[in-house]
């Protein structure tokens, strides 16, 4: 018998193996320095290994852990304070982003990671300004980081409808050599527990130059690009000013999309662009939740996968989502697909777990690593508790029911142990490597701040928010 | 000062009363004798009565207790049994539907009410056939039960695409006088915390004349009718069939439809038949999950509302839902009008939370008693705790966004505290009046003999879930 780290055990496991879930009753998984060394019947592995520590998850099922692609925790901080009105991002988000402090950002991108851990996520892949903090609390914790860090040269976070954005090759530059010294301090860090990834924030905000160095940078250094692609009215506004086409067509004219590059959104895509991209081999990132409340609209992850390519779930920023997890995102895209088809059939369960796991490990370039419970892949894995109102009655004949429940039911709480690489990061909703106390406390010092110093513009912009908050309707 | 039961205080409250939220910071209600006597500023409150006990919520907001218009607890035994299928009735429940004994359906129901407390609700409005031992769970664990028990003459509980329903007048004046034995075994249970109504299933499902003693029945006792209202294209062939019209007409022929109705889905309306529903002053109740999930669609509440009338929420049933927690169908209903209209401002979160509290309370009937905080009225209430990643940051300055937070960001375990007729119910997730942990463990005796009893037939159905069984997905 081989020594080694864990086994672990459940009556149910989805290992996400081959086209379906993977499906296996009374199974366990072996695994040592971090890696699975085996899944299959508890008494097959227990005939082989001899473990250090054995888990028993005597009432509950095993999964992979779930990948959230497209995150901005650092918003975290500004939760609620940008839904229901038109032209979210000056409408809403303006005059409170431009208020928070880098030190608010990251006490709220702390509680956001762990908001996300407690539901399941094992994968975070988070994206903005200044990512130095959040790769630390990642690597504190003990989750993957999947981290991309905002490169661009539009001067100004703000313009007007219409207003051409003005380019500044030197702070584009020099965002750019942010994301290297970032990447050069966190990028596998802890076995590759950390990646770092370029991110170009979207082809209208930066000069071709720029795009191109993004590109050539993450080639040499064996990493991916993370990028907004074509996104809304004001994108679209900006490429046609500047370059007489739309996003996707100017990206096809000069080759640049290939396998390397996340693509998040493509909110105003035609069904032609979206096979454009995912012919590229490019994995797209869709954030239900959040286009659902900032733009009112369901982005086109089914066209891509149709096309061929690898889609997974995102839940993007929590002014405007408002929510950092992935069960609610499964339950979105299934729901609003369903919904903008008028089709019950469309999306079932079993395709939004695969969004969530492999589809989605895919979709950002780890799909050899993570996404299933496979012989040879790393031990990211969850338990979900099936002794929940929400999860019970269990059926396994003539059909089970636990992952249409865990889809369509779920709230996040059922997650009771959650790994990476091999190690407990959270149980029974505590997130080990954290004090979530001390992260809360830490958030509620900042509000009164940042309200302060936002409140001339927030009701000069007068917003549907201001409105609502004038007619006692907040 | 007076004597009284109970102080309730919090650094915020949301009381319902006018046309917007009515927020208070450093509230408190004073409760007696099962009523609300006064809300105000903690000092006032405290200056005016003296409480035999005060429960302090010292980080958070209190707010009605959520109103669930419409549900099938006795269906919950089968969650998670009948999604991602067309014709959801024959091809996804009905196997399973054959299969349950009453017993079993009477667990399920239990466990489905601890769902739906846990996470809010105080007000269950149930609906099926048996609902006697519904009644008494409701009654020892002190919510508030509405209940409709079917009424229905159509012989078969199933019937093939095109087959005209045979109606049975002595099975449909059985069903008629079961409901009234319910009415006189339970209505006006301990002061009115128990109404019972009357339930037929549909104009479809029975003859003229139950329809109309059904509606009779009712207004001779003071209370109300609960109706399916033309409800997918099922419905409608048969109305067209049987009377050469579709059910709106039909019912608008008759002067059907009034002031003492709940009318549930209008899944097949036009918008001019929703105006014309709404005009009679019946209450509408809308479902949004579960009929995004059996149906695809989204049903018209809006059309409703912007016609003068008042609609509540619904969770429906889990086999096609698959939850019962108002939260969640709070946010799909401003998620799903958001997205069939592309436009985020359409619902916003304070009119989600008006039809889950006050406008839903009106919805059945029962705005005078319920819904909001005010003096007078029946002190049903809930305190969400805002110590969660879900609900922080809070923000009180220059805009709240704790209800935002609520609607699209909690998930159910917020909810700290839930009170009905002045006495609390549920505390930190423990519904006092029931064993929690007895009624899970109740379910899960079931699954196999009601899976043994299905099999048959579900195979023979061969519908969507059957073959993601062979395909291993599910």
């Amino acid at each position: 018998m081989s020594r080694i780290d864990t086994i672990i055990k459940a009556p149910h496991m989805y290992t996400m193996a081959g086209d379906g879930l993977g499906y296996m009753d009374s199974a366990a998984v072996a695994i040592d320095s971090g890696r699975i060394l085996a899944v299959g019947p508890v008494a097959d592995i227990e005939a082989a290994y001899q473990p250090e520590q054995t888990l028993e998850m005597e009432h509950h099922l095993l999964l992979p852990g779930f990948v959230d692609g497209h995150m901005h925790t650092s918003c975290n901080i500004l939760r609620g304070l940008a839904q229901d009105t038109d032209n979210w991002m000056m409408n809403g988000l303006q005059p409170f982003d431009n208020a928070a402090t880098q030190e608010e950002r990251d006490a709220g991108s702390r509680l956001a990671i762990i908001e996300a851990i407690q539901a399941g996520t094992t994968t975070l892949g988070d994206y903005d300004h200044d990512m130095d903090a959040v790769c630390a609390f990642i690597a504190k914790v003990g989750a993957r980081g999947n981290i991309a860090q905002t490169v661009r040269s539009a001067k100004h976070q703000v313009y007007k409808p219409g207003e051409l954005y003005v380019f500044d090759t030197d702070q584009g530059e020099q965002s750019l050599a942010r994301n290297i010294a970032l990447y050069k301090k966190w990028h596998g860090h802890d076995g590759g527990r950390i990646r770092v990834l370029f991110g170009p924030q979207g082809a209208d905000f930066m000069d071709t130059t720029l795009l191109q160095r993004c590109k050539d940078e993450a080639k040499k250094r064996g990493t991916r690009v993370h990028i907004h692609l074509q996104q809304g009215s004001r994108e679209l506004a900006q490429m046609e000013m500047r370059y007489g086409m739309r996003t996707v067509a100017f990206l096809e004219q000069t080759h640049y999309l290939d396998e390397n590059f996340i693509v998040v959104h493509l909110t105003s895509c035609e069904e032609d662009e979206v096979r454009a991209v995912a012919k590229t081999g490019a994995g797209m990132v869709v954030c239900p939740g959040s286009i659902a409340i900032i733009d009112g609209l369901v982005c086109p992850s089914m066209a891509f996968q149709q096309a061929g390519g690898a889609c997974g779930l995102g839940s993007d920023q929590a002014p405007g989502n408002n929510c950092h997890n992935i069960i609610n995102e499964m339950k979105n895209v299934a729901l609003f697909n369903k919904i903008m088809r008028a089709d019950p059939e469309v999306m079932p369960a079993w395709a939004a777990l695969r969004m969530a796991t492999i589809e989605g490990a895919r979709a950002i370039g780890l799909g050899g690593e993570i996404g299933s419970l496979e012989a040879g892949k790393k031990a990211d894995l969850i338990a979900v508790d099936l002794n929940y109102p929400s999860m019970q009655p269990v059926f396994t004949h003539p059909m089970r029911n636990m992952v249409p429940n865990l889809v369509y039911s779920a709230r996040g709480r059922e997650v009771a142990l959650s790994m990476v690489d091999g190690r407990v990061i959270m149980r029974d909703g505590v997130v080990l490597g954290a004090d979530a106390a001390d992260c809360l406390r830490a958030v509620a010092a900042y509000p009164d701040g940042i309200g302060a110093r936002a409140e001339k513009e927030f009701f000069a912009i007068n917003g549907t928010n201001a409105q609502y908050m004038r007619n006692d309707q907040l």
